[in-house]
């Protein structure tokens, strides 16, 4: 392909990419191809000689649109959002015109530098305390995903906390001390934490306990139980080295009680803290939340992802440490073939030295351009936009509380809910039901509930969140929080408007109705 | 940025873009900024309303451009090459623009199967063994860098060899089996092996080995050192789990004894065995090296890094595994809201499980585009190209024996050699030495020589290497190699050609004359 061949390639790619954003809407926003679908459609083998650009564009069209599941679709409510934006697309053009593996500064410091800025922007853009900034002895660096940047600091925590074990131990006395604590090693998170920091621990070689939490506290996870769990611990003579608090869990955005956590771990100072935002970390754009990150100079990490709600394309999680030599102490080797007399000056950011990977993509272009190219006011804009939307999709499914019933939120755009099984007696609505029996559910919303209720409501809720995907004009997704089936309902696309919340809230009332009036989904007494 | 804003930046981009490769060669190849260069030209934050493409645009060619160092550059002869190409290019952008998360198939079949059958090309392609093809046991990946692969095979490896050793057992008594063993696990590899495996050690969580390389080896790693080093470890109590065998080293691009690795790991079948092919594994693709895959059958994993030198923008590193559920057994989590139908059926792979991170780029999209666009002699004639540029680069060096000495090379297009000092007495060339000298100097290649040769021939050799990357015509890496400071020339850049390697050699023929002249550089006797 010469230049003039990629300039047409290049050309007629951008048309495709301006018809896919302008015709999502009417296109089905969940795959619906079987499992093995593409194969028998492909060569077995790479062709021997070259194809031309006209041989291939056709194929997208034709073998990857039908597998595709439209994440930017505005139907798309499932999960949380990965918005894409054109100046995203345009970074990631120049990004990639651009390659370098760029492990180290001099490997193209352009790349290392527009990171660091970019970090510090998005820093002071959420309200970050100051200690998470480049100009102390933290800063910011970005990874592919959340479950990178947890597994990093993970490792970065576990090697902190051995060498605090091994303080005043020199040689092989240090290392058998090390040795013999590996087996002990512990870290924590929320039940209602991303799987990620259970996957770290596994990484990590440790131990993972979590900490409970309830209904009642909205599913935050409180410092009294932090501190019982770590004691527990303890006890057990394990040692907790990690914790993970989030600012908006996965099942339902809840936020843990970041200033008990932070007292209680006063007395912890070997547990490293890490703050999960990577989806409702974008909200802290709005000054009105900043409040949140109040308690943050108390702990040692944060991130956030913007490829989620933030506009900027797969992959860019923002990770912050507040004392950067934890990372590089941790992760810091430099062959021969890696020196340079600019690294060695300590004068110069080596990011490789910040994360598991060795080479790095140049992420900060599309930061940078997503930043320019909206303003702060225009990602505020954005926030706004799709918490208005999550408000109004949860007032309505407080007008039919005959079919729903709200779990947790709205909050941060996030809407919660299950299905109520209704009572045979009548066939009535909600509002027939006795005020006890709504009570008895609700005190069945525990972890080890095995009411009857309960297990019908989860069954009602279950059939019909899978009716809705079956249909496949929405896609939402389902979560299990403290033994409830519940429905989790998300509109962050870029492409969300009023419109697409209220049909899918149609969509909603009309399944649940299908489900409930169908025999054997009625409340059994 | 609406739909025609997108297609003016784009088309501005595809403009910049093209501009910028077709003036590569007239640019500097190095960066020449100073670290801190950029910060000062930014505003301190982001700005607060939006500003259009026409007010970014001009400042990537004031701001970035000077901090870029062209790996793109036919002078770019360092490190190894990261290899961009028009259909790469043009891949990254439907990618970005078809953003998902993509953590499960359903997320979009298509990036899954499509992955899954490129990565069979690929494997063909390359000569490998079958069992690492998708329709058995094993199959293929795609991750972002071959540090990332190693980092996630040795936390496969440790915990396939944990479970191991707890076999027999159950609850808390494999529990404390484990936990015993934890401080106890070491990985090996070659001390030529690429620094990932040490750090990979320190992930894992684990402690690591170096296995003896000799120059009379070519620095490949053997069995029968494998063999004592194991030993070794067995014998101090320690249990090893992993080993990482090399084909092209980063320093000199050898090869290791496969064959006789395979044979002594038969008695530790406990061991993973990762074949490292990051750069040098795009050469399979040629017959004439197929041979080398022989023995892989005996191994666990392996992995290419396309990104590196097969036209395939940066990242995609290729890793295959003989046995797929040794890492989903130590990788998967499914928490309830990653649970659908399809993947709870077992009908489909959920890439997520065979790597750190959740979520994942769309990057078998650009190895669709890049094997299409090239068919498989397209890359075999790159790789070709590339190799007997190799070739003259190495003749060339052979033709001054009086300035310059190969230490390995050229092989896989990569020569390493070192500049000789000259005796004071006469001044003369190479030629007038007595052989005693010279042997003497071949002798003192050794991991632990001390000798005056050897010290004097470092330190012309880094002079040399300084300050050819300070002249910035061309870029070169050095590498200490058992002790020899030595010169790493390998020119892999899709834009490289034979002018620009003898220019190459021309250039170092002037500086090693010019530091060879000056004072106090000649030999001491």
């Amino acid at each position: 392909m010469d230049t003039n061949q990629f300039r047409e390639a290049a050309h007629a790619a951008i048309e495709d990419i301006i018809e896919y954003y302008n015709t999502l809407p009417s296109r089905q926003v969940v795959s619906s191809v079987s499992p093995g679908y593409l194969a028998p459609q492909l060569p077995t083998t790479a062709p021997t000689t070259g194809e031309p650009w006209s041989a291939i564009q056709p194929d997208i069209d034709r073998l990857i649109m039908p597998g595709l599941t439209h994440w930017q679709h505005p139907n798309f409510m499932a999960f949380f959002p990965a918005n894409a934006s054109f100046p995203g697309i345009v970074g990631e053009m120049y990004s990639s015109a651009f390659t370098a593996a760029a492990f180290n500064w001099l490997c193209s410091p352009a790349i290392t530098e527009l990171e660091t800025v970019m970090l510090d922007w998005v820093a002071q853009m959420l309200g970050l305390p100051e200690c998470f900034l480049s100009k102390g002895e933290g800063g910011g660096v970005i990874q592919g995903t959340a479950s990178e940047v947890i597994a990093t600091v993970m490792v970065a925590a576990r090697e902190r906390a051995l060498g605090r074990q091994a303080k005043g131990l020199e040689g092989k006395e240090a290392e058998d001390r090390i040795d013999a604590c590996r087996g002990k090693m512990v870290a924590l998170g929320s039940e209602q934490a991303h799987s990620s920091t259970q996957k770290g621990a596994i990484i990590a070689g440790t131990k993972f306990r979590t900490v409970s939490t309830k209904r009642e506290d909205n599913y935050a996870m409180k410092g009294a139980e932090v501190k019982r769990v770590l004691e527990e611990c303890k006890a057990n003579g394990l040692i907790p080295y990690y914790i993970t608090v989030s600012l908006g869990t996965t099942g339902t955005c809840a936020v843990d009680e970041f200033d008990a956590i932070a007292e209680v771990l006063k007395d912890w100072p070997d547990v490293w803290v890490h703050v999960d935002a990577a989806y409702a970390g974008s909200a802290l754009v709005l000054p009105e939340y900043q409040h949140l990150t109040k308690s943050f100079v108390h702990f040692d990490s944060f991130n956030v992802n913007m490829h989620k709600w933030m506009l900027t394309n797969f992959d860019c999680s923002c990770m912050y440490v507040k004392k950067r030599s934890d990372l590089t102490t941790a992760l810091s080797i430099t062959p021969s073939y890696l020196r340079n007399a600019f690294s060695d000056s300590g004068l110069v950011t080596d990011y490789r030295d910040w994360q598991i990977p060795l080479g790095r993509r140049f992420r900060a272009l599309k930061v940078w351009f997503v930043l320019r190219s909206y303003g702060i006011s225009g990602i505020q804009a954005h926030i706004r936009g799709h918490i208005r939307l999550g408000e109004i999709f949860g007032s309505l499914i407080k007008t039919r509380p005959d079919v729903f019933e709200i779990l947790t939120g709205p909050v941060f755009a996030l809407t919660v809910f299950t299905v109520l099984p209704r009572r045979k007696a009548g066939g009535g609505t909600r509002g027939d039901l006795p005020d006890s029996s709504h009570e008895r559910y609700l005190n069945d919303f525990t972890p080890d509930a095995s009411g009857q209720a309960l297990m019908e409501a989860n069954a009602v809720t279950q059939k019909m969140y899978e009716r809705v995907n079956e249909k496949g004009e929405i896609y939402i997704t389902s979560s299990v929080i403290g033994g409830v089936y519940a429905i989790r309902v998300v509109s962050g696309s870029p492409a969300a408007e009023e419109k697409y919340i209220r049909r899918a809230f149609e969509i909603l009332v009309e399944t649940a109705e299908e489900v409930l009036g169908e025999p054997g989904n009625a409340a059994k007494d």
